[in-house]
């Protein structure tokens, strides 16, 4: 709890850090380049491909008594690493410690994994199959030889994701009345080096010499030093340098890894080959705007930024008033290395994200009373350090703690953990899991991943971060645009105002056609900014002459001398103040939640293993009714289109399966479509008055109603307005053997 | 009407043709890639900037005075192309020919528009401003300085657009059973290979030498010499040369376009710098895929390739029968050189597309009847000839008489008159316009652009195209995949098959790595080219050491000689027949139609002309309806959350606005967002039993009546099930003078 407390303390502190960590320390480690697509999500290290997984289930003591020694072990390096830090130990040691905790936490997860019960009857390539044949999705451009990470959506998955969009927009946007935007995907460089992208979203990667085969630095090393630490023979000062290395290796610069990389002699591991120096391989797909080609653009990397750039747009729309949120659905672009795991590591992928703009100093919200009492399984960065499972708690309790840092950002969570059990996740395959220190990036305040249990272990499928201030300060610097609201103040107070003074001739003249970028800059500092600017320009104990502030601008650094600035400074009474907004931000990986929802839905008929099928909830199905005629007899076909076009009337999406084929088939082939409601219209159905039979998917018992009361029911059954127990309870069952033969 | 059906037969003629045009005649003159985005929509030649415009309106005899000679003259160059086509004539006089036709067009074009009654009403930049103001969309990434041809809708413009794309797929889509599919962006470049598009979509442009500037070459090449010619004093001969470039300036080709600027001269317009030779800019932007940077890849220019792609799955989803249709709605995106005109010419860019498969020799439609009364403007490539106005005839009369090629072209041309129509489209500024025989792709067979008026001229924006089997046999080849479907013959037949027997080994040694890429490409040619070949490597009157048959793979020539392949010829009784589906292809830009249904539903109050509005239809309509508390007293506020909850019951999109101001300064506010109804709540609300005001935006007339009827009046009123006139006929007006002051 102490640690959770203290953990978000830095991160806030972090923020206001004008230095920014080196591009190799944020690298992709920072969760906001690494969320839906880490790049190490799978990799040999998998801090979370294994996991405790006993999210509600009770605990067996017989596997915790197995568990228990590796718990100890991981805590007591928690709380060496915690000592170390408290101590402000030197970087090196903390790192050491570090990545022995990594180690003690990857012996305990997956030991965790190997004692669970293993889910017999998923076979995950069986399940591919049916998405394959019933054309959910499959490769892109297949009959071309396909290309890694491209999928496209058939009928079915189409209407599912459409299905899944709408739910999406009105369980946040309508319901929570955001402001919905639709940006452009092309983004100019300038947007994304503001954001960070352009400098950090990158990977380091060697090329094979004589083939062009491309690894990433850090893992060819890793993998290098790893085999060479096989050794038993290897002499005890050469083991202690790899270690260290390998304890580092997270943090290397690219210089470091092309010198260890040249020390170690290290080859192609697949041709033997030389290789090149590292490279920066940044992760954006870029290109050119215009017939210049002097414009450079990417592809947006998320969805994000198209809302930050619209923000006094937003502020305005809103009147004025903060709180309110915005949200985007669209496509986002990543230029992965080695995508693989079907929809969850891809190059192209659809997004939904939220921003929820407030006021920093004040993080209630209005609706948590509405989720305060949902049982949620957290995994608390304090609990992951100490080697604890996940804890099972209300977001009441976890705001109070101070478990999860404000209410906003727990009313989200709610929402979130409320939109994916609707949905179709399965909740005892879903959890929360807080970021720890070393995965925040240097802004976020808090932040929490939604995460769901697969057969590729726990996926993160939606983030949920407090992002502070971090962006449109960024923006703002950028382009000189104040990016701030108006607060009321409670009341009128005097407030000292501090404003450079620039001699705009001499800044001009030292820095020539650089002059106006640097005035801009000066223009756009905070009241910080200048206030360390006036201490060095002012400091008596500096002779004049050897005075300096410097300032770094579009990459180059400039040096600011008494003679180019005076501090002027003022007081002054103000209703009203201007505040950066702090930003909340949910974001959704559509495709991965899609994916999690496959897996929580495939189900195999008992006895009958070649009828498999998806219980998707009828308000993501792609159908929500089939009308099947028992036979092609025309009398038939009467009532069929009477239920069609009543259900049309109603806006039920149905499909009427006419083929031929005994109905138990016909039941079948409905069911892998996951369409959960199904009228058949039978020889009785032409006895007045009319009825016919209505099947429920998963139970597959049947009632028979009358004609003109289905398609209210189904509207009903489609719409959450009833449940089948109770139409089960209402009407006289039908009793039908089923046989797909 | 016979040139009309003599157009369909030479494109029908022309699909079979083996030797592609060349790539600068097809260049972006072809309908293909000129759809949505046509490069020279607004240049100095304006084909179509300008128009008749008098669809559905009576001719004024006076003004048809003026133009009839103006008409003669375009029929009576008409009359000499026809004559010299028939006639075979050199292809420089044809086009010398139709260069004159052009102009005398362009002047009736011209003088019509200078005719036509102005519309006094409409201010664009007052429109423009409104749009901004209320947030429907405005420039990508302004606080950067903006890109050009890059647009972010905003909460008003992607909630319109949501509800356009919802209201297109219950159209299209869920009415006529189609199978959507969500395809790539990204997209690699053999696919753009087979599809034309890295071949021709593209234009030639010049480089100024010095500062980088460019400029299209065709349009360079023109502007200097039409500036040559306004020389009075110029010598015949050159005179006579200058009009000879111009009358073929389409067609020429990179090499032409590089001598003529050495001829003359040329240098930068701007700079009078030199220029460098004309290169092709690809109008796709390009970028690559994954990290070798070997596998290049481009941004879809067409979702239209990705229903291609994946037809074979499709066709197994539909169970292998045809007819069937696929849609796609999706971003697209093209480097236009110039963008401008707000959203009609844009880089980026939301299409929906469809494309109906079905047998190439039966083209009716089962549901042509449904449409076949509806009476729509047409503008066939005969009339245009003939100089002729747009004639209004019901598309039965019009398939009947071959102007529309076939039913299912024309069925699918009153869909979405119909659609654009329910969608707020003028009906009296919407035509369709046919593609002339110049315009067209090669292998389509009929094509009309639905086009709609503004104050940018007719915009296309729908196209409407039979391309026969082109795009299929384009990826047939390019995959060796077979692409097509079985047809159930009416009783069996015997068919002589022919089939290439290939030596492998003679044709690998031939042509080394090639080798498999020739056998590829021969197994998958097709009867007829088969017997081509037959033809020539069994051509007596040559000799067999002389005999060859050239092919071209990937780029590449190839000669096959009689010892490489021998022809097999069998027969069989067949009863199912393989064949190349046809392709009719409805293509839809949303940006345009958005804007088209601005500029149609833009209004002023009379004698108010601060008070604009959009007249939006409720089905497209950001909100429905608003809910407007009279007061800010709190007796006020049971009702008003009574309604909104009832309204939110019934799925009625609504803002509340309990905002200070005058009631009529909120109706304006709601009027300029388009909002079709608004309750309003007042003080005799309060009595029992509860009322409130309902008010309607275009008319502003209020009624009265119960609390608890008003959601469901609303409810019918937005969902078509219900007339304004109906409810003012069954319930008491309210009085009451609206102001915004």
């Amino acid at each position: 709890m102490q640690f959770g407390l203290r953990l978000v303390t830095q991160a806030v502190l972090c923020k206001t850090q004008r230095v920014l960590l080196s591009a190799r320390s944020l690298g992709t480690s920072s969760p906001r380049f690494l969320k839906h697509q880490p790049e190490n999500w799978f990799s040999k290290r998998g801090k979370r491909q294994t996991s405790a997984g006993n999210t509600m289930a009770e605990v067996d003591p017989k596997i915790d008594a197995i568990l228990q020694p590796l718990r100890d072990a991981v805590k007591q390096q928690g709380d060496i690493v915690r000592k170390l830090k408290e101590e402000k130990a030197p970087e090196i040691d903390i790192k050491r410690a570090v990545a022995d905790l990594k180690t003690k936490k990857k012996a305990l997860e997956d030991k965790e994994l190997e004692l669970e019960p293993k889910d017999a009857q998923f076979d995950r390539v069986k399940m591919e199959d049916l998405l394959k044949q019933r054309f959910f999705y499959d490769q892109a451009f297949a009959i071309y030889g396909g290309v890694n990470g491209l999928y496209d959506f058939g009928p079915m998955g189409c209407a599912m994701k459409a299905n899944l969009l709408n739910a999406w927009r009105k369980h946040f946007i309508l319901e929570e009345q955001m402001l919905e935007v639709d940006c452009s995907m092309l983004t100019p460089e300038p947007v994304l080096i503001a954001s960070g992208h352009v400098e950090r979203f990158s990977d380091y990667m060697v090329k094979d010499m004589k083939n062009g085969q491309c690894f990433r630095a850090d893992h060819l090393i890793e993998a290098h030093l790893e085999k060479l630490l096989t050794d038993k023979k290897l002499a005890d000062d050469v083991k202690e340098k790899a270690a260290k290395i390998l304890s580092v290796i997270d943090g290397l610069t690219k210089e470091e890894m092309g010198s260890i990389m040249k020390t170690y002699n290290m080859k192609s591991p697949v041709s033997g080959n030389d290789l090149s120096e590292p490279v920066a391989f940044n992760l954006m797909f870029s290109t050119s705007i215009g017939p210049t080609g002097t414009v450079k653009g990417y592809l947006r990397p998320e969805t994000a930024q198209g809302i930050f750039v619209n923000f006094k747009r937003l502020l305005e729309f809103n009147q004025g008033k903060l709180p309110f949120a915005a949200a985007q659905i669209g496509n986002s672009f990543r230029n992965e290395i080695s995508p693989r795991s079907g929809l969850i590591r891809v190059r192209e992928f659809t997004m939904a994200e939220i921003e929820h703009f407030l006021d920093p100093e004040d993080k209630s919200h209005p609706r948590f009373k509405d989720v305060a009492d949902l049982r949620i399984p957290l995994h608390s960065a304090c609990n992951q350090l100490d080697g604890k499972p996940v804890q099972v708690m209300t977001l009441g309790e976890a705001v109070e703690q101070k478990i999860i840092n404000n209410q906003t950002l727990g009313y989200f969570m709610g929402r979130i953990y409320l939109f994916m059990t609707k949905c179709g996740v399965d909740p005892t395959r879903f959890r929360f899991r807080q970021h720890m220190s070393n995965e925040m990036a240097h802004y976020a305040c808090d932040c929490w991943d939604a995460e769901c249990k697969t057969s590729y272990g726990w996926i993160e499928c939606v983030g949920c971060a407090d992002r502070s201030c971090y962006d449109l300060k960024q923006h703002q610097k950028a382009t000189g645009v104040t990016l701030s609201a108006s607060k009321q103040l409670p009341e009128p107070k005097t407030v000292e105002f501090v404003e450079p003074q620039m001699q705009k001739g001499v800044i001009g003249k030292a820095f020539k056609k650089d002059g106006k970028a640097v005035i801009d800059f000066i223009a756009a500092m905070d009241k910080e900014e200048v206030e360390a600017m006036d201490r060095a320009l002012n400091d008596r104990n500096v002779s004049i002459f050897c005075r300096e502030f410097a300032v770094t601008v579009n990459g180059q650094e400039f040096k600011i001398t008494p003679e180019m600035v005076s501090i002027k400074r003022y007081e002054k009474t103000v209703h009203v103040e201007d505040i950066t907004p702090g930003v909340i931000e949910p974001s959704f990986g559509i495709g991965r939640i899609m994916y999690a929802i496959f897996e929580h839905s495939y189900r195999q008929r008992e006895g009958d293993e070649q009828r498999r099928y998806f219980s998707l909830p009828p308000v993501i199905a792609p159908y929500k009714c089939s009308v099947l005629p028992l036979s092609g007899k025309a009398e038939l076909d009467t009532i069929v289109s009477q239920l069609s076009k009543a259900l049309t009337n109603l806006d039920i999406s149905h499909k009427v399966d006419d083929s031929g084929g005994s109905i138990g088939r016909r039941y079948a082939r409905t069911d892998a479509i996951a369409i959960p409601f199904g009228i058949t219209v039978d020889f009785d159905s032409l006895k007045e008055p009319h009825t016919a039979t209505l099947r429920e998917r998963d139970t597959m018992k049947q009632i028979r109603a009358s004609v003109d009361e289905l398609p209210q029911i189904v509207s009903d059954l489609a719409n959450g307005r009833r449940s089948w127990e109770d139409v089960l309870s209402k009407y006289p069952l039908f009793e039908q053997q089923e046989s797909s033969k």
